[in-house]
C-alpha cells in the first residue's frame, strides 16, 4: 500500500489525558509504518496546519512518546480557533490543501471537543468539496463531558475523580473545624453549560447528610432563597454545609451568579467567580463563617490523580482513530459505547462526525435530584465507573515526571500565511 | 510503674497529615500499655477537655487507628480556641484539673501550631501553679510552616508538594493554550503571614523562564507597577506568565491585596481573594486574558498527594511525644532537626515549649530572590527534601479510603461546663 503522512493536532481546552490520546495516535501510526509515514503534529492545533508550523514527531524517542501518556496539558500546543465556512473563507481551505499536499498529509486526526469537531468535519469535506484525498477522524476530548453519542468524553473521568476526591478531602477538613470555625464551604468547578463536573462532586458522599450537601447545576435555575434555606438547614442539622457549584450556575433569567453586579474603582464590572459570589450570599443572608475555593485549571490539569479508566479510554480513542482512518473511514469519531454499568464494560464504535459537531449534551433531568441540589442513583450509576482506578505518573524529585519533547519543526516550504 | 490515662487533641487548622500524628501518639501509647491506660481524644481540641467530651480511642480497632495515617482532616475534631490567662480565668483551669482527675489523665498531648502551643504550655504549668501532676507535650503541626526551632512543621511538606505539583500541572495547561487563549494564570495559596507555601510553588520550575514566573510573598511589600511590568515582560518573552501568590500579599502600608476596595450592591466591602484581585490588575493594567484559581482548603486536605517525608515526620513527632512524656519531660515539643540537606537526614529532639508558643517563623530574606519574585538556591535546598516521596492512600471505588472511627464517648461524670 502507498505510504502517506498523518497530521495530528490538539484543540480547545486541554485535559489531564489529551496527551494520552496523542500517545495512542502516534504509537498506532508507528505500528502501521507500512501505510503511515510520519506523524506531523500541528503546533497550536489547526493553526499549525494553516501556518505550516509542523512538529516532526518521528524525531521523538519511544520513551518520550510513551511519557505523553502521563503528561497533562497539550504537548503540541492547543488553540481556540474554529475554521470559518468554506464559502466565505475559501483561502483557508486552499491553504490547508497546499500544506497537506506539500507534506504529503492524507490522514488528519483532530483531538478536541464539540467546536473542534466542526473544524474536523470541515476538513473531512475537503475530498468532496475540493478534491483533495484526506481522511479526517475526530479524537474526542473535553472535561465538560458534553459530547453526544460517546458514553463520556475522555478528560472528564479524570476531572471527575479529582473533584470527587477534593470534595471528600475538603469536607473532612470542614467537618473537623465546624464547631468553632468555617461552617460553609463552596467549591467552584468547571462546566459553563453542562453540570457534569459538579455532579461528579456528589460522588464524594452517598448517605444522608454526607457532604457535599448541595450541588448547584447550570441546568437548574438558581433560586437564592431556596438555596440559602437549604444551606442553613444543613448547618443546623449537620454542623456544616459543603457546596459544589458549577461555574455556569445561573438565575432563571439566564444571568450568571458569577456576574456579581459589583464594580471596581474604575467602574469596571467585577468578574468574580461564582464561589465568592455564593459565599457572599451566605454572609449576607445567613451570616455563617465560610471559605471558598476555585479549582479552575488545577482540575483539568491534575494528571497526578487521573482516572485509570479515563487514561485507558483516552489512549484507546487515539489508537482506534488510526485504525478507522486506515479502514478508509472519513468524517468519523471513535465513540465510547457503554456495554455494562457494573462491572463497567465499554467498547469503541465509529460515530458519524456530523452528529457530533456543535452539539452539547446536558445533564438529563433524571440525573438531578428532584430538589435540584444533588444527583440521583441513575446519575451515580453513570458516573461511578468513570472515576475507577488510579494511574499515578512516575515522580522524580518529589514532582510528577512529564514528557520532554524535542518538538523539532518540519522545514517550511511555503510562503507565510496569516490566520 | 503506675498506669494513667492520656489525653490527645487536635487544634487549629487541620492538615493532610495531622491524623498521622494522632496515629503516632495512639500507637505509641498502646505500645506502652504498662504505663498508659487509655487514650482519650478531646472532641474539638481543648474544648473536649473543658466540656468533658472525650472519645475513648481504646474502642477503635488497630486497623482504624492505622487508617488515620492516610486520612486528612482532624478525625477527633479541631478547634480555634485559646486558653485565657490563668489569673483571669482560673475556673477554666480548675475545670481542666477536675476533668483530668475524674478520668485519671496524667499525660496531655496537644497537636497544633503556635497558638495551640500556648494552650499546651499553660496546661503544662498546672503542676506548678495548681499542683496537679500533668505531663504536657506539644505535637507540632501547621501547613504555614511558621513554627520556630523545628526544621519544618508537619503538614507543610504535603501542602508544599500539592502546590508545587499543581503549579507544574497548571503551567503545562497554560503553556499549551497561551497562543490563542489565557496568558496569565494566578494561583492563590495559603500563608497569611509567612510565604512558605507560596515559595513551594517555585519548586515547579527551576531553569530560566520555567513557570512559575512570579511568586508573591507576604514578606515583600507588593509594588503594583513593578509586578505588572514583570508579568508583561514574561508574557512577551515566554508567551505566558504563571503567578503563585500568597493570600497574605500586602502593600507597603500593610493593607492586603485581597481587600480589593470594591463594594457590593449593599455597600458591603467585597471580601475577594487575592487571586481575583491580582487578575483584575492584570486586566486593568495589561489587558491580557487571565484565569485564576484559589486552592483554599483543597491544598491542606490533599492527603492523596501527601509527601512521604511529611507523613513520616508527622507520625514520628506523635510517637516521640509519647516517649518524651514517659521520660518525664514536661512543656516540651518534639522538634525535627535537619542533619543534612541532600540526602535529607533528620532526627527528633526535644525543644522547650516556651520558645515555641506564640512565635512565628517567616521566610528569611536570603530565601527570597533579590527581585522579590522568586526563591533562591538556599531556599530550594531547604524546601526540596520536604516534598520527597509519595504515600498514596488506598483507594476504594475510585476514591481515597479514609478511617471510619466509632468515636465512642467516655461517660460523663461531671456537671456541664460552658466554654
Amino acid at each position: 500500500m502507498a505510504q502517506h503522512n498523518a497530521f495530528y493536532a490538539q484543540s480547545g481546552g486541554v485535559t489531564a489525558v489529551i496527551n494520552a490520546s496523542a500517545c495512542g495516535v502516534i504509537e498506532a501510526c508507528r505500528q502501521h509504518s507500512d501505510r503511515i509515514g510520519k506523524v506531523y503534529a500541528g503546533h497550536n492545533g489547526i493553526i499549525g496546519a494553516l501556518t505550516e508550523d509542523l512538529i516532526d514527531t518521528s524525531q521523538e524517542s519511544e520513551e518520550a512518546i510513551a511519557a505523553l501518556r502521563h503528561t497533562p496539558g497539550g504537548a503540541f500546543g492547543s488553540c481556540r480557533y474554529k475554521l470559518k465556512d468554506i464559502d466565505t473563507h475559501r483561502a483557508q481551505y486552499e491553504r490547508l490543501i497546499e500544506v497537506f499536499k506539500t507534506h504529503d498529509i492524507r490522514y488528519f486526526f483532530y483531538n478536541g471537543g464539540g467546536d473542534s469537531a466542526d473544524t474536523c468535519l470541515k476538513v473531512s469535506q475537503l475530498s468532496e468539496t475540493m478534491g483533495y484525498p484526506i481522511t479526517a477522524i475526530h479524537v474526542p476530548k473535553t472535561v465538560d463531558n458534553d459530547l453526544p453519542i460517546t458514553d463520556n468524553s475522555p478528560g472528564f473521568g479524570s476531572v471527575a475523580k479529582y473533584i470527587a476526591t477534593s470534595t471528600l478531602e475538603a469536607s473532612l477538613d470542614i467537618a473537623s473545624m465546624c464547631a468553632t470555625s468555617t461552617k460553609v464551604f463552596v467549591l467552584e468547578v468547571m462546566g459553563r453549560h453542562a453540570g457534569w463536573i459538579a455532579a461528579a462532586g456528589a460522588l464524594a458522599g452517598e448517605g444522608e447528610g454526607e457532604p457535599p450537601h448541595l450541588v448547584i447545576f447550570p441546568e437548574i435555575p438558581f433560586d437564592r432563597a431556596k438555596a440559602m434555606a437549604r444551606i442553613d438547614e444543613c448547618v443546623k442539622q449537620y454542623g456544616y454545609c459543603v457546596i459544589v457549584v458549577s461555574e455556569g450556575a445561573r438565575y432563571a433569567d439566564g444571568s450568571f451568579l458569577a456576574d456579581s453586579g459589583t464594580v471596581d474603582a474604575f467602574g469596571h464590572r467585577q468578574l468574580g467567580g461564582v464561589a465568592p459570589a455564593l459565599a457572599n450570599m451566605v454572609r449576607e443572608d445567613l451570616g455563617h463563617k465560610y471559605h471558598w475555593a476555585v479549582a479552575d485549571y488545577l482540575q483539568r490539569a491534575a494528571r497526578h490523580l487521573a482516572s485509570r479508566t479515563d487514561v485507558e479510554q483516552a489512549y484507546a480513542v487515539g489508537q482506534q482513530a488510526v485504525e478507522m482512518a486506515l479502514a478508509g473511514q472519513n468524517a468519523r469519531m471513535p465513540a465510547i459505547i457503554r456495554v455494562n454499568d457494573n462491572p463497567y464494560e465499554w467498547r469503541i464504535e465509529s460515530a458519524p462526525l456530523a452528529e457530533v459537531a456543535n452539539q452539547e449534551k446536558f445533564m438529563p433531568r433524571e440525573y438531578i435530584r428532584e430538589d435540584g441540589f444533588g444527583i440521583t442513583d441513575a446519575c451515580r450509576r453513570y458516573l461511578s465507573p468513570l472515576i475507577q482506578g488510579e494511574d499515578f505518573p512516575p515522580f522524580e524529585n518529589g514532582l510528577p515526571k512529564v514528557a520532554k519533547l524535542k518538538l523539532a519543526r518540519v522545514e517550511r516550504k511555503l510562503p507565510d500565511f496569516q490566520v
